[in-house]
């Protein structure tokens, strides 16, 4: 069985965004234990200008939902980035997971040379082909945003290792 | 052209690793500007428990090294983590990236379903195929370190935006 498009991106989305769920759900767990107020952990940012945790979720889970949306030609659910709790974003990150799983392979695999073009910040925007977008922008980007929250956790002392990150891997 | 596992692989390496080495720039830079001691950002870590930048660094580095060798059956160059400044990691990086530019693609496709063992912490060791090695575990890793290094730099007000992460992307 070779590597495809579908199999180098959809289930990485999916194996990622569910070790970003346990990770959420070990900050809830460090919460109840130690007694604090778990929204110090949805706003807590690693310098001023850095974006909130919350954000790190939003961002993570976007930056799949839309390049498995982008590649398959499929439209993705819009989410509004209301969630402000741990709990709601645990659901955030559930439908985005959801949302991946219908996508079928046969819609992402081939487009590897097809021009992708998407918006990057407000009024920028950027064309890669599928191959290069999925491989050089969106999983750096979803791996980026998984890891500052769980920075952001781990510098706030909620007890993870990297296991946690990579738990099941390979499952 | 169809994704293979060597182009899913071998660029992904060099290509992050080289944003990595343009972070170690940026705080190099930034510790003369600002006139603090660069050792401070090479011991630093986010949390008294986790390991510090230059380890970051270290992992990043062999999670493709390691991986790019595993994969292609090549013998890697062994590194013995003495690099103690950021110039001294700058060229740990740079040999990473020059020894992964020669292994050969030929030797990595078609290796997605050998089964690879690999030392996980001091005394247990991982199967997985080839590429579920890659997908579930090399990357993320190189990832999860190059974001961490990125993310204790960002915490000490090295001025990173996530351009300096994504730089070059698409090249």
């Amino acid at each position: 069985m070779s590597i495809t498009l579908s199999s180098a991106s959809l289930p990485v989305f999916r194996n990622a965004l569910t070790h970003l769920h346990h990770l959420l759900e070990k900050a809830r767990a460090d919460a109840t234990a130690r007694g604090y107020d778990p929204q110090v952990l949805v706003a807590y940012r690693l310098a001023p200008d850095m974006l909130p945790f919350k954000s790190q979720v939003f961002i993570a889970c976007d930056a799949a939902k839309l390049c498995a949306a982008r590649l398959s030609g499929l439209e993705a659910p819009k989410f509004d980035d209301t969630e402000n709790t741990l709990e709601e974003l645990q659901a955030r990150i559930q439908k985005t997971i959801d949302w991946i799983a219908t996508v079928p392979a046969s819609a992402v695999d081939g487009q590897e040379a097809r021009e992708i073009t998407f918006p990057v910040g407000k009024t920028a925007s950027r064309t890669m082909l599928g191959e290069d977008y999925l491989k050089t922008w969106a999983l750096p980007n979803m791996f980026f945003h998984i890891t500052t929250a769980y920075a952001i956790l781990r510098h706030n002392g909620v007890p993870l290792g990297k296991r946690d990150y990579l738990v099941g891997a390979g499952g």
